[in-house]
């Protein structure tokens, strides 16, 4: 096994991310694009979340645009195209998490020119995505009450990359037997004074609080 | 970017994990122990169902021990504890999943001769425990109606690698819009005949079919 190799070559991959991740911010940046990678374990509800804000964000005149990434098939990217999002849809194959590299050749394939907003769902997992910033405004993490109330102090590091995260499905809470105060009271400690958003993507709860907080909407 | 050094390196990992994989089931078997590889994504309810299954082999006079993996903390190993199991808590830094040296050296934790089941809940995603095989009798996913009936179709790895699928939670199927059928014709296409068992760790509904299936009671 070759301990030094690896890390020496896990470096360079971290590197040569953030160099592409930087280039993808500038792109977005100078056609007036708006992002917003949008992390998260499976069931979450990334996808239930992402339609419903480009819904709120249309109806505001805002255009708005998709990337689905999983590692196989394409389940997101037909709901996208099926609610009307202008959709790229991203297979990462074995990968557990988008790179900035996957993300590069999609937006050369969107004609960004003609959006404002663009949301990139990363793979549903909490472990992978946080190492590789894609380039976007904003980095959010969704959760769902259904994970347990032990899940933030499990994840410590995808909270602290991601500076927005979100308590979605917070429609199922009667039905958990879930301590949401030790959820805000972990994300607070991890996040010195940040908040954890309350949405469900069903009731349509905590959507304008959370457009205004990705600075999506005035 | 090292590409045909990162590939190689990749199966020297992969073929390591193997060996050492094989060499667990050896040191578990010969000390009469079955053990059980439980992935699945966070909130599948892994914890919860290895608590209850324990409970009932306990109740059967069968001796058994737990293995916690997780990126980080106690949380899991701390519930394992509560609830009277022997347990080795397992941190992986950053590596989304457990591997087969990790397990080999919390074997030499336990007085394996005192025990007939060993459960090791594995790091919650559905991506990368995958390839690394610990060296158990079985590998068992666990997965929830809230992760949505398009999951299995997303990961047909994971569900191709373990050969016991189980849909917990299913006490809250009455307040989700999910399509089980969906669920269990996909698996059924992925592993031919292959059945999606049904559980609730929360009232016990099939728990003893499990148990069976994972050769566990008569």
């Amino acid at each position: 096994m070759h301990k030094t190799t690896t890390i020496e070559m896990e470096a360079d991959v971290l590197a040569e991310n953030r160099k592409l991740a930087a280039d993808n911010l500038r792109k977005l940046r100078s056609k007036g694009v708006r992002s917003v990678d949008v992390m998260g374990s499976i069931g979450s509800g990334k996808t239930a979340l992402i339609v419903r804000l480009a819904k709120e964000l249309k109806s505001k005149g805002k255009r708005v645009a998709a990337i689905a990434g999983d590692v196989t098939g394409e389940d997101d990217y037909r709901i996208f195209k099926g609610a009307g999002i202008p959709s790229i849809n991203l297979n990462t194959g074995k990968e557990c998490h988008l790179d900035a590299h996957l993300v590069n050749e999609a937006l050369d394939e969107l004609r960004l020119e003609e959006y404002d907003v663009l949301f990139i769902e990363n793979v549903g997992n909490l472990v992978c995505p946080a190492d590789f910033p894609l380039g976007t405004d904003h980095r959010m993490v969704v959760i769902s009450p259904t994970e347990g109330d032990d899940m933030i102090n499990k994840h410590p590091m995808i909270f602290l990359e991601a500076e927005i995260a979100v308590l979605n499905k917070i429609d199922l809470l009667p039905h958990l037997d879930v301590d949401v105060d030790r959820l805000k009271a972990d994300y607070a400690k991890i996040r010195k004074g940040g908040t954890l958003h309350m949405t469900s993507a069903k009731s349509g709860a905590g959507l304008p609080e959370l457009l205004r907080a990705l600075h999506l909407t005035d």
